[in-house]
């Protein structure tokens, strides 16, 4: 009982990582988190925008899209309006300032590394995938430009990963549910997008009532369900590094 | 010595409401908060969005901008590029998504409230004022509805306003300083936007680490300093609405 | 009887006009004229366009814009239609050419001047405000640069300001009424934008008959009704720069 | 000695009108008028826009471009740019507006007529030849759809042309000199557009001082040399549509 | 020796049609001819564009645009530049034109099918595999249509399917060669787009000289290696339908 | 009996082509094909795109418009929807790639040609017109450049023209017909655009099936009467060339 699909309160839905999924990113891969899949490319190159031109640091951004039909409705393209969705906006901001949190800039040099999160299905939780796939190929990508010499070290400071946690009213209760489904989402209380580091600290926290507004008990009660979760998404995120024979480098 | 303005940490900056700068919106304040100025004006007309066609329910969103010299450089016009900025993207959308919280969209009816959020002068935290302010504004086009009969009663469930704290490195320590300025928020260590309501829940919360990520102990420092002072805001508002002879109508 | 808010035929409304309506801008004035109510700020930035690349001469330039619910209907923005309308663009061009006219490009040297117009609230006359108060915001900005030691001296050549006339049938008969506002521009049969200097002399004139084409006899009781007007706004400029203690420069 | 093309100050360039220039349109004329080459196209379609629907009138509404080579640099395209230029949103408002003015749009009905105005060769006065010949353009439309009993009469009140004077120095003298070529524009002191009707009324004036402000003094003698001038122009536009045979309607 | 990949003058590269790559869409696969990869997304929606309303006939059309770092080098996204690229503009009208051609309109009556071609990976020959992936997609949709009883029978009259042949200088010949690869697109002499039907005809033939024009005997010679490879490819469509158990339809 | 027109299978609609149409472009024509009119200029501009950058090579592009009623019924101009409409894209691309063909870019040196072609009036065979008057813009470009020693020699190749030769449904048989007018086009069984040299090469061909697919044997007999129609288009350019002065410079 309880759960949509079954899954205990504080159960991921499986997750699987597919290295390489392309060929010429510098670090690619697809994430599929329950049904949710999205494909994360890292590129490499030159150069940093003008406001860091001659400062010695590099930079990193993200663009996040969903095709057409990743949904259960077509939406039309960005481009057939001529506009950025504002959703897509917001979460492309999201992903890049995440994944900058945990780059040490000075080692990077003057170089840009852009992350291309393309949703091919969503299911809830594609930005918090995003920037879980998103370390996944940033990672690649360094790794790549430290053994071709681009780079004298691994410029990532520590893991990161995000999950989606919702406020949800199930058996009788308002209760605390880990990575949340479409449906989920959908009928949640309350929404938290929590962006984790290996270090156990936080890097973001967007918390949203939907239903209507949350107690700061709530909220702690969502953030100690999710902190243990986002623990184990970073043990699948070292595993795929050390299966793809990426040594630890993060102290 | 402390806080570069020298406040206390949980010492909010003078703030001014000035209802009825303009003189044809529905409902139209001037917030100034320090030296942040926003226009918040409140536009009320027939009609909804396409998906709430025939639903008996009402909408409100809310549009954000900055007129070109609100800040130290000018920057040009969202028209000049043919883009909003991914910025006010995000942050229209938090105005609205705070707004619509507390508004009971039944009683509403088949009508859409636009809360116009510009920015005339930045000094940190416009986003909050925005929603600070939006709520006068909101509250007085509803006010003057309900006295046209248009509405049977006021559709606002609640008090709203918001407060920008930081974690900031003060006299050898990390502090939790609320309502910071504009220099405040640029050297901070992490920046937490708090919409808080009149019962003293949370209606969203953005806590984003900028200068590393931050403890969820940090995170309750940060909460513990802001609902206090989000009180004192919305003691303002209330002081304003009664000026303005609106009736307490929220239990 | 006559005007429809009781002024005489050559009456203006009141003008007020608040310097330093906004603190970053290098020259910032509030201007009221009547009900209508444009905020003008001037930006001072180094180099200039393409094509003066190299010539030593400057350029300035304006920009117009009505917030949304500035007038009675609230507009949607230019950025929703990807369009400058095309009132706004009209406008801007005058009120660029108009300060252009009075500005020695060679003094200025290669620097740029932006002049940005946003009406607060618009009721008749809000191009002409902009000008009467963008030439204020020049003086200011000029002035500190003067005084900054960036300009050698103020490259301002004259005063300009600008009334809107029109012909309107009043008491029988068709009469020149200055500073129409909202009402009687659109009920007037011609209507004139006229850009006078301190000297007397005309910088732009544009006459366009609403109701029907009209004589040269009306043109010449537009100007003679228009031009003492304008002497009076031109007092009024001298008065603020006094008041802000910039010395008379022009001869 | 005198004008750079020897004629005398008050003397127009050699105009021709051919008209059903094209054949699709509804009324169709190549104007030449000296180099300035314009193509004036009629187009009437039933329907107005949604701020006239059912109030019985009809609209008129010009679009004016040039193309890229009309002049002796090309211009890019203004959908390279994504933005029409200023210039022609200033000059398609003036040729609409013109042309309005003479347009009696209760027995227009609720049809709309757009005038295209596409510059092919562009040497100064294209507005003023757009106006001109999109005036007969205007009449070979209204007479096909009074021959096809789509209009019960024509709706024309007047004739409309427009000239293009300038202020010039020439001869030690600063003299009004009507029809001004590019080159001549381009070193005027001061430059009119004036757009005048068959009962020598003016429909509009912009009268802008390029090198320096202009006195009521020098706009009379503009004035007083355009409206002969005028007159002209307009014989030409009646022997065209006498050729045509249109017969004369307009008392 | 002679291909760059060993491979003859008239072979394929390996191709791989995943179906049901995604699960919303009424139709997808993803198809992967050698290295390009595209996923193709088949939507069906009621309604068709205007100029078909009430025609009892119904519409496809197709969008095709690849992900920034579908090559070796990242592009940018067409919404970065807001514009469609004018290669993908030029392709997705082929697309739609192509699968029209074999769709009985009349049976899918005023119904509108959208086919996404999203390239994730290029090398060569994407709006080949587009058409040839897209076919499957929409195949699957049509026949979902007709087993949830909205549409009375499959309306695709034949199969279709796409390969780019080009002329290369190979050996010391000028040869055709079927399916290029990127690598040989880039060096060719000639580049063909032969979209076929089952039936053996041509629905669309684009040849381009690259090097130099071709004479009508090259011609030929393309398109005799070019039709039995076609045939080839249709082979693999039959083969994918039927393991989806997707009867045999068309005669 | 047989074409609308009363032409043969094989004869072309009368051609004119004027020089020097217009006077400010490099070169300038206007063709007049049956009713379709083009105005094609030639722009000769210093420098290339950056991707050709210090490679000693030019560069030749086109553009592509039509006026808003150039057909039958009025169509909005690209600006007012702010897209390059697909259909002009995929033109211009076609009239670049083809005049390209047959242009030494080594002896262009790093300079760019840009031909512009704008449709006046379209009545079938809009983008042929378009390269067969483009070519002789552009020979009269370079003709001139000659002259004026920018360029060493012609740069050009080969004569290039275009023809739309479509399959008809003709006196009960499918037949092959020439230079299609609009009428002919719209109700064609396949559509073909073949661009022919002077050599009696093809630059490129374009077959699309409208009706149903075709056959070999169609496309063979269509490319068999359309390649003596293209040598007389080809003949017809000559005689301008030599009309105008131009010495044969293709072997």
């Amino acid at each position: 009982m309880a759960r949509i699909d079954g899954r205990e309160y504080n159960e991921l839905r499986p997750m699987r990582i597919t290295p390489d999924f392309t060929k010429y990113a510098e670090g690619s891969v697809l994430i599929e988190h329950g049904n949710t899949m999205v494909l994360c490319n890292a590129s490499f190159t030159e150069g940093v925008p003008r406001f860091l031109k001659d400062t010695g640091r590099g930079w990193l951004t993200a663009e996040y899209d969903m095709l057409p039909r990743a949904n259960r409705e077509r939406s039309s393209r960005d481009i057939s309006k001529l506009k950025v969705s504002g959703r897509s906006a917001e979460i492309q901001r999201l992903v890049g300032r995440s994944l900058r949190s945990i780059v040490d800039m000075s080692i990077l040099g003057e170089n840009t590394i852009v992350i291309d999160c393309d949703v091919l299905q969503g299911d809830g939780g594609t930005r918090c995938a995003s920037i879980t796939g998103g370390f996944i190929a940033l990672a690649m990508a360094c790794d790549r430009m430290v053994k071709a010499g681009v780079l004298r070290k691994m410029p990532i400071l520590d893991y990161i990963a995000a999950l989606g946690t919702g406020i949800l009213h199930i058996d009788g209760e308002d209760r605390a549910v880990v990575d949340m489904c479409y449906e989920e989402d959908s009928t949640s209380i309350a929404d938290f997008n929590v962006i984790g580091t290996g270090s156990g600290r936080i890097a973001e926290v967007q918390g949203t009532g939907e239903g209507r507004p949350y107690t700061m008990e709530e909220m702690m009660m969502v953030l100690s369900v999710t902190m243990p979760a986002l623990a184990q998404v970073i043990d699948e995120q070292k595993k795929v590094l050390r299966e793809l024979g990426i040594r630890e480098w993060i102290l």
